[in-house]
């Protein structure tokens, strides 16, 4: 219940980042709604790949396309002032982030495997879908951009394999690790925190 | 064995699509068969791996390399006129697209899965080698530009779907469900159909 | 023991060509780290899917995150002249696709597979991480520009095919065959052999 409720809400929130982003590169209805989808499933059924679950869950039941086919066309609708675009897209971004990481993290300790791939897991469904949204719109993808994002990733799904560790409740820790994500995303954009660049190459 | 001919013959005409963007990108010999190849054989196993099927089955035999490697030669040395790359580019494109959405949806309801999941596995499978070609071209993907792209391979699939539920024999389905989806993508094409774009955005 | 060391190897050179790659991209300190982790993991990941291992094994023991990472780092701080950057790129793929197109042709053989599905399975383990890392940097990919590097990777597999069909010592063969792919793309940067581009393509 806990991970489906917790899927289709990240599902949604990344839907919202891949619209906004397809609105801001002017693609039409349909390429919105295409983009939308991609980035909300992209990264759960990279999860199941990587877990070996055939065919994979969000390929499985209508909610899981028909949330992110809804988002994307209130998105497209209903989307915010085109100066805002940016900043929103990084927002829906963090949060989608946030929820994968943990979501992710959770479904593969369900599968039994070690603490340590079951992070490695996570990390990899909260990236996977945001950069298969930047890749398909010939953009760098954020996670090799942005400060701290992929450092994020990894805290919230080291607080997830330690609440388990630990026998917490999942529920309660699996909001805290995705609140954990957001808050260092949102710090990072916040206070603008840039890591070094390599000294010597000229720009 | 129909399945056995749709797929090869969907995988001559993506190599064809992947062969000839590639010339268009001024690519080498050896860049056109390898991308002719890629596209061609992308979608059967992105297909595989969502279906479990390891190694997927277009590694395996002899046909599924030597049918791409070959047509890429071909439009190698007898590639039309470049005015017309773009359009033929976009015609095997179509085709390839009914045919791999059709075999697609076939290999996934002879695996046992719901008829709304080996919908959504033949679309990707559709989409998958064209879009990896696009991408691997930096180009912004067809099926996130085209008019009704999605949709026209959705209509395919959806026709396999209904063809098997009322047991009609699966060859003349897959052929009629291919034909409509050339069809909707020619006339997408040829009435150049647009799609809304957001309000608001500027160019 | 042998394919381990040999995996490790690999990984390490082909995570300094994605962090060479970024510096020269000018991404800062975590995107350099994560860009040559990605590298380098990306085509073992992509052969334990093809092969349906799960988890992929490079998710499931920490040197496989640490050599990447840690050589990442490294190359942030110690990376050569801006100059030699270009070159430096393609020496270490061409050393990681030798490493990683006999690595995961032997991993492929050790599965049973026949002979002919482990080449194809060796070849793309060895040229996707380099494809990710391209792709992820907006560059058209090294397989599709360069000359003949699909052919040396494929002449590379089939060493190792060849050698374990005459049941000669897998150690060897395994350094023979990857010694075979770094002469050949050697020899095609030196000479700059320029494989020939379609007719009537104009600039």
């Amino acid at each position: 219940m806990l991970l489906i409720a917790l899927d289709l809400l990240g599902i949604a929130v990344f839907a919202a980042s891949g619209a906004l982003a397809a609105v801001r590169a002017r693609l039409d209805v349909f390429g919105v709604v295409v983009l939308g989808v991609t980035t909300a499933l992209g990264g759960g059924i990279i999860r199941d790949l990587l877990l070996g679950i055939h065919p994979p869950s969000a390929l499985r039941s209508w909610p899981y396309l028909l949330v992110p086919a809804a988002t994307g066309l209130l998105v497209f609708w209903f989307h915010p002032q085109v100066a805002r675009l940016r900043r929103a897209v990084l927002l829906a971004d963090a949060v989608g982030l946030g929820l994968f990481v943990t979501s992710g993290t959770t479904t593969a300790l369900t599968h039994h495997v070690p603490a340590y791939t079951a992070c490695l897991i996570g990390v990899t469904t909260g990236i996977g879908g945001g950069a298969l949204r930047d890749v398909l719109l010939r953009e760098i993808p954020l996670v090799l951009r942005r400060e701290i994002y992929a450092v994020a990733a990894l805290a919230g799904a080291i607080v997830v394999a330690l609440g388990q560790w630990l026998r917490l409740p999942a529920g309660p820790v699996a909001l805290i690790g995705s609140a954990l994500v957001v808050a260092l995303r949102g710090l990072a954009m916040w206070r603008h925190w840039n890591a070094p660049v390599a000294r010597g190459v000229e720009s």
